[in-house]
């Protein structure tokens, strides 16, 4: 026994790691890649744009080198390729996404999109005839704001188009569905349905008018089908598709529950995850029964973990279900009300937190905003230490809360283009006097918290060049309001496109492995036609990913 | 855009396998290693004899090659390990365990081993003492055959040691469990209690006595506290130190729960899997919620994979619950119950087979077994080409029943060690006349079934020499019967051997990764204290296993 003892130490995964890294050595039999003849445009990570036009990659896919146009090219390469000029970026991180249903909103019918009640019964007829081997209609994308609705739709609108069999429709904003009598018939639902807490069933007169909020959706949702594992797969890699043609190399998953993260792992037991997922279990127990005693580790090369938990405190605008500190303006005497009551959200916290759980609070009215913002406060003399406490849209904030967003290093992780989508919607239900503390992203920087972008796809597309427009114009793709809706709420063109980098890695606890272009990170970029920083909005909207590398490979490109 | 062609379809999976692949060459950085000196025995692939008394392993920790004493060393060495002429054999394989199971016995109550209700007695108190904090005591173990009680232990048995808190011990062959008043109070089990489908209660009188057998189990089972993930950690590390310490390398995980499952991936994403696990899910449901379209790869370095799915046809002899033909001998009118219908049975076994996870059914019963082999012969038209059937037990089979086994590729997976624990018991609950096929491993190997041994620990130690002693012996550890029990059933020390080796390695569908040393093999094996082909039966029992070695790293040590 001479030379054993070293083997004892040995495991696979510090042997794969040790394989690793010996690669990356200049004696290894492997040299680095080069992407060269680029426009390369990046932030550092001060933020400061650096400009560069070759990029250095190792075999192991991380950024060896940021090369300038006077740099000698090195001469021993593995390999080559030649951009002629184009625009290469940092990979986009969105920082509020839900990837699954990205992936099965795609499969499904896609009401997103359509102006008019009319236009979407058409669309569902459409889909029922081409798809008459589908025992249930599931879609969504439906919102009855933008059809001018001035009501919810009922199931009679549904029975008109479709009556053989069930139809259940969810709003785009995911907070209230929409089900034909097929489909309330199947679940039982009748006059006397009564909602659980944190949900309603509208109403037409006593009957069910065919439309559930919040926590009553269930009362349908649990009659209808499930997917099977290997439907599930084929609805990720749609969603992975997707990700990559928008330029996103990595996304934070909002909620993954059990059977998300089975797939993600099938997927990456497959050699086939690309697109990077910093993963926030549906709830603490989902997300303890994964990782166990904390996170799992970074998984399929930084391409996977389970680093915090979900938890809701209230619903959405759209719905009234966003938990308001006074009453509606368009319907008095509600309030929406609050997921959880105060030791309920504070239990779920500390459990997180006791194990080092991320925490990630979706808040969305003035009044959940504030709840959530004392439960940090209650939480912070705990839990010590670099916590990164996220509150999720952080939308309407009473603007005596807004100072607090920069105490106990709490993130602001918020959606541009919930902005311009819910402009006219929130002047309704807010009225004028409560829109100060809305998507106020100047002072949520002002006042120190960190800004991280997401579009909270599907409920918006993946999008991040329309989030980064909306950004710096408080305007939307029809340039509308003329200078910006709250135009002293818009950051810099720099400081947006660090929220949907930098900033969303970092939220992540990513920021060392991801989230720009720079020594040592993992080569995640971008191949676009145009110069972002020199676009106007229009433009910058208008720009084309053209090729998506992840890893120092290339993972996706234009047909 | 030059070479960046080959990049498109590069992913990390393929890169690493590439650059693995690519150390093994002569040219690559790293050389192999080398144990020295040894006394090696090994099966081939044809089951013939091998020695060798040097092993040369890759850096990826397979066999490059076996050497014999003349053959000359390499020079260029990247480690050498001296063993003094130590005999190395390789790791053996348990083709039937619990995993879990055997890391919570250990951690919890043990009350194997106990020669009488007042030892149990003694050591139960003894554990609730040392114990306070625990709000449950939970354990198993007992046996009351063993025990020569006559009857099952009852609640007030177990109130008279432990009254203030609930207590709740299974069976060694986990088909019974006896609570206290505590437990049955907690669980709300009255006199009116009813049993499920496939469950007994126990009565004195009208009264619930304590023990449940089979399903009824699940009516305390359901208030028991389930153990933490962090807890399910630690119990799996308990359990791979005991199969390590054991000279078990690889095992089958008779029915992997999704806790056990996400268990076995953390440990593995920790770089702490040790031990390969060929797992069978518990229920096809679970097997296919984790495996989605197909069983999982290979993960981390072949030392997990999701193959199967366990499904249950009957319960066990000794609970009476094993399903058979004719009355038990010791009850007459019981014939036990088959846990499944025909066609619930079939629909199962159809449902994993079209997705190509392998099946394996426990039957214990001769009518158990028949069912089992009509299913299989039903469905091996439909699921062709090599499915490898797998019947857990096969003990108790009607002789005109053994040629079946050998039709259809059926793996016949038993445990020699139960039938010297079980010959007394077996012979009371049988009777004479149905003893020709129990336990008949030889008429099974005439027949052309292929054996796998194992153990089915925790129900008996994972010890594979005690089962090996068995195989060809028919006697138990103090050489019982004299003779051996119908010893037309021994089978040869080398049958034996490779049911315990390569045929349980065939079994998973490992063959090509383990279960032998040959060339490209995992470099699995032990460092034992005797030659087990030269030992007397009783020495063969008594062997130590010194060293584990898992992929060519030392992986445990005898202290």
């Amino acid at each position: 026994m001479l030379i054993a003892l070293r083997m004892q130490t040995k495991s696979f995964a510090r042997r794969a790691a040790f394989v690793l890294a010996a690669l990356s050595l200049p004696s290894a039999a492997f040299a680095d890649g080069l992407i060269d003849n680029v426009t390369g445009i990046t932030l550092d990570k001060d933020g400061k744009v650096l400009r560069f036009t070759g990029l250095l990659i190792s075999p192991e896919g991380k950024v060896v080198r940021l090369l300038a146009d006077s740099e000698k090219r090195p001469v021993k390469l593995d390999w080559r390729a030649d951009e002629h000029g184009k625009v290469l970026l940092p990979g986009f991180i969105d920082a509020h996404g839900h990837v699954m249903e990205l992936g099965f909103r795609a499969l499904e019918l896609d009401l997103s999109g359509t102006k008019s009640l009319d236009e979407a019964k058409a669309r569902i007829a459409a889909y029922a005839a081409a798809n008459p081997e589908k025992k249930w209609i599931i879609g969504g994308g439906w919102n009855q704001e933008v059809w001018a609705l001035g009501r919810f739709p009922t199931a009679a609108d549904l029975d008109a188009v479709v009556s053989d069999r069930p139809v259940w429709l969810a709003r785009a904003d995911g907070h209230a569905s929409w089900g034909n009598s097929a489909a309330l018939k199947a679940a039982g639902v009748t006059a006397k349905s009564v909602a659980p807490a944190g949900g309603r069933i509208e109403k037409t007169g006593p009957l069910p008018s065919g439309v559930f909020v919040d926590a009553a959706q269930s009362l349908v949702e649990k009659v209808v089908p499930q997917p099977q594992p290997k439907e599930r797969d084929v609805a990720f890699l749609k969603a992975q598709e997707i990700l990559m043609s928008y330029g996103i190399t990595a996304t934070a998953d909002m909620g993954t529950s059990m059977d998300d993260w089975l797939a993600y792992r099938r997927t990456g037991d497959a050699g086939n995850l690309r697109v990077r997922i910093m993963s926030y279990g549906m709830g603490v127990d989902t997300a303890v029964r994964i990782g166990g005693a904390g996170p799992t580790p970074w998984l399929y090369g930084d391409r996977l973990r389970m680093g915090g938990v979900k938890l809701y405190a209230d619903g959405a605008l759209g719905s009234r279900g966003a938990w308001l500190k006074k009453p509606y303006s368009d319907a008095p005497g509600q309030t929406g009300a609050g997921f959880m009551s105060d030791d309920v959200i504070r239990n779920y916290m500390s459990r997180a937190a006791l194990d080092h759980y991320q925490v990630a609070v979706h808040a969305i009215g003035d009044r959940a905003n504030a709840e959530v913002l004392s439960a940090i406060e209650d939480m912070a003399d705990t839990y010590k230490g670099d916590r990164r406490w996220r509150i999720e849209h952080a939308q309407i904030v009473d603007p005596v809360d807004l100072p607090r967003f920069g105490k106990n290093g709490i993130i602001a992780s918020m959606q541009p283009t919930h902005q311009t989508s819910d402009r006219a919607m929130a002047e309704a239900r807010l009225g004028p006097d409560r829109l100060i503390g809305a998507y106020a992203w100047n002072s949520m920087l002002k006042n120190g918290a960190t800004l991280a972008f997401g579009s909270d796809y599907p409920v918006e597309k993946p999008d991040p060049f329309a989030g980064w427009a909306a950004a710096f114009t408080r305007q939307d793709a029809d340039g509308q309001p003329f200078g910006g809706w709250r135009p002293e709420e818009r950051i810099t063109r720099e400081q947006a496109w660090w929220a949907f980098t930098g900033g969303a890695a970092y939220a992540g606890f990513a920021e060392d492995k991801f989230g720009r272009l720079g020594v040592g990170q993992r080569a995640d970029f971008i191949i676009v036609d145009r110069d972002p920083l020199l676009a106007s909005p229009t433009e910058l909207r208008a720009t084309k990913v053209e090729q998506t590398w992840i890893g120092g490979a290339k993972a996706w490109s234009r047909k």
